[in-house]
């Protein structure tokens, strides 16, 4: 039951509805846009209801825009009953009816820099918003919202969105209240520097405005946000963590670190979360984050007192995690500082403090260009989320990943990229568990070198080289062999692993 | 000769040398920057003497860092003697022998966004500079430097020199002075915004610091700096400026620009020349120019009255328009701001003035990526520059180009591009003399649909529908069929066409 430390002013009350009857406010063709960043802080009984009404036979399919991707009763109830037309900016593999929606073409998604959606909006790049649906653990004496642990995008949905919902969700901790930092930022030619210097400076509010007037409806909530817990680390991860360790204490005693580490971003996923319990490991000490996402492993680091602020546009603690929380909530909220997308992810202050970015590809090549969405270039995997707003604007970018996955059947490491998402400019240094390749300041053929000598598996060394000689034939600035750029590829597709050659009797692709 | 209205001081006046003896202050294996951006602004002197030994026997190979490329006194005179072992962080097709030194693999060139090198310089990235060879317009009192018309990455290359040589070119105007805005930005974690806020805002100083001390030589030089002549615009080109013109004005109706056009960025060449004339043929008013090279449409648009603010990292005016500077400074003295680069194609700036981006690719592909640099995936012709910067930043990113080359035998449209350069996620606009492809908003089956359509030569088109046909086979969000991907790269270099089929006869590359 909702009460007055959820609905802060007695109006509210009044607006109180059913999801049934908040769901029949979105019409076929509208523009949703939903709260929240991966499974924290989004909504999730509207979108159940309106699922519901679309299997009984409403026609309903939405445009939906989201901050990253959500939770499953959002991504596959909807995508399960054909009610998404298009979607973006973000979309994760672990939705299934998302992705065979996507991958076959029939939802529309835009894969974007997370940084770009939400000024793309303000200035109507992407048409009018007809719906906000926003989880919130209260609402206040003002008609304004106090988010989960999830902001993403939320507050430009909510200046754009001709109507509002709000899910005020119970199972959310009060406690959340005072950790947001909520600024719009204004369009040009009235843009002005966005004043944060440190990661846990504040330049807004702890609220998204709204108003009373605004809110169409409130529906009562108390299913929990879906955190999966995180794999543990294996033991090439924990290799892969220790390699970036000594890189940075390398680069500190050449004096091109600070003693006191420069704020640090890690993506999301299993890799990101061990490689950040790695440097929690470590002996280095008074970290700090500025990053997209914080996840479990920031929770320890803070409790350890490894990390002194941490600031990003959501934390995903896992349901053992978010107990720590609600037992020490004062802790965790001086030391987190929770952004809109744009901010936490814009490039001014990536650049201004010198953010190390270390992100997660599907796989990188030769010359260091990088994967990060399609399997095969084709399939749809992963969105590229922020790992370009970080790894182009950080003070040092680093890949960090296994150099092989399916027991040794994929190289991570390719000839050429099937994908392009991040190129040969934008990344300094690659790490695997077979060690690191800093690649800054080398020409293509000394990177190839480099990259295949010191992240390649054994197993594709050779094949590496082969191709790399056979690339030198043609000569250039970068050889290459064209014909044979995506044999890796082939082989995959065609006979299984990326070693095995395909043979004259094999189906053309 | 030198007078004190160039040597301000009388002690610089015994620092005058030749340039034989300056050159030889450079050593084998030392790391050389260069002043000057394109050929604006550069040494000639010092380098011409040192190529002179190099050929007489003295063995002699650099690092040589500058702006951009430079002109053919560095670029040609070094890289035909051999004295060039690594080059950064820019290079053009117009210098023949350090063309081919970088393609055959010679010399160790690293292709860089521009806004990159100064800051990694002074992080350390790059190890010491040794020495910097500045062409100034004259010497304060102080010791400071006044340079020339191309600023480029100079202000870091003396902060950083152990040797600082000075070449006083009498060429160069006088009337120089006080068009520079030079600031040398700290590093993390003492970074703070940069308070720019319109094209024309200074923040600095109008000279480089350097101090008389930290002189080793002074070289009188008389050579004007070597700008070629752009080519008319041809029918094509004047096409695409009017596809622009009525592009940007569709967007002002739309609402989606101001009516004050944002500030413009144009790159080099003379596709960007005749684009940037046609914006001043149009009915557009009160423009200004936040961008990294200042070409001659430029000042005709200053006169014109059309362009109240210019800044940019250099200008290169051709032999008729630098006379017009030299009848009114004061007029352009007023208008342009010369910014150092990592200022000029600074994403902090970029994004907060809502930059409209407009650069000139090699080529793009059905789904929008782009190739600025390589051709055939493996010859460099240009290097990136900061097309990165500004179209990643940018309000709107454009891309204008022909859409075929060497007489309809290259498609500038093709199904995946040879190298990447800017990735699908960067690019908002594809413009040809066709027409204008605005893929905003549009997932990959509606970019390839949209980018053949509207911007794909007639001859081409079929031939890009039969590629997304065969991968619509395999499916995906982005539908590739890997083993055709670079059928026309293959074609072109096996049978002298895009679209001229290879037959088994022909040699495999």
């Amino acid at each position: 039951m909702l009460t007055t430390d959820r609905l802060r002013h007695p109006d509210l009350f009044a607006r109180i509805t059913t999801a049934d009857v908040a769901a029949n406010l979105i019409a076929d063709g509208m523009s949703v846009g939903v709260s929240g960043f991966t499974p924290s802080g989004y909504p999730k009984k509207v979108t159940l209801a309106l699922a519901a009404a679309v299997k009984a036979g409403r026609r309903c399919r939405i445009n939906l825009f989201s901050g990253a991707s959500v939770g499953p009763e959002i991504e596959n109830a909807l995508a399960e009953v054909d009610a998404v037309a298009r979607r973006t900016p973000y979309y994760a593999a672990s939705n299934a009816a998302m992705r065979e929606g996507i991958n076959a073409g029939r939802i529309a998604y835009t894969d974007q820099h997370l940084s770009h959606l939400a000024p793309q909006i303000d200035c109507g790049f992407w048409g009018p918003i007809d719906v906000a649906i926003v989880e919130a653990v209260a609402i206040t004496r003002e008609g304004d919202l106090i988010l989960g642990p999830g902001v993403g995008n939320t507050p430009m949905f909510v200046k754009h969105a001709k109507t509002v919902i709000v899910e005020v969700n119970t199972a959310q901790p009060l406690e959340l209240e005072g950790m947001h930092d909520i600024a719009i930022l204004p369009k040009p030619p009235f843009r002005r520097e966005i004043p944060i210097y440190a990661p846990g400076d504040r330049i807004g509010e702890t609220v998204v405005r709204c108003g009373i007037e605004r809110i169409a409806a409130i529906v009562e909530s108390d299913i929990p946000d879906r955190v999966r817990n995180l794999e543990p680390a294996s033991p090439d991860q924990v290799r892969m963590a220790a390699n970036l360790v000594e890189f940075l204490k390398h680069e500190q005693r050449k004096g091109r670190l600070p003693q006191r580490m420069l704020p640090l971003q890690s993506g999301v996923g299993s890799i990101a979360n061990a490689v950040l319990a790695g440097l929690g490991q470590s002996d280095l000490e008074d970290l700090t984050l500025y990053s997209e996402i914080l996840q479990d492993a920031v929770f320890e680091l803070i409790a350890a007192g490894k990390v002194r602020q941490a600031s990003g546009c959501a934390f995903t603690p896992s349901p053992a995690v978010l107990a720590r929380f609600r037992a020490d909530p004062e802790l965790y909220r001086r030391a987190l500082v929770l952004r809109p997308l744009d901010i936490s992810n814009h490039p001014e202050v990536i650049r201004r403090l010198g953010v190390i970015a270390i992100n997660t590809p599907l796989e990188f090549d030769v010359y260091g260009n990088a994967n990060s969405t399609h399997t095969g270039g084709t399939r749809m995997m992963n969105g590229i989320g922020g790992s370009g707003d970080y790894m182009r604007n950080g003070y040092l970018s680093i890949f960090v990943t296994e150099s092989t996955a399916r027991d040794g059947a994929i190289s991570r490491i390719v000839p050429m990229v099937a994908h392009p998402d991040h190129t040969e400019h934008d990344v300094m240094v690659f790490i695997t568990e077979q060690g690191v390749a800093d690649v800054r300041g080398l020409d293509p053929r000394e990177r190839a070198q480099v990259i295949v000598a010191n992240c390649a598996h054994p197993r594709y060394r050779p094949l590496l080289l082969d191709y790399l000689k056979d690339a030198e034939r043609l000569g250039g600035h970068e050889p290459q062999a064209l014909a044979r750029a995506f044999e890796f590829h082939l082989n995959l597709a065609r006979r299984g692993a990326m070693d095995r050659a395909a043979e004259p009797a094999d189906a053309l692709l």
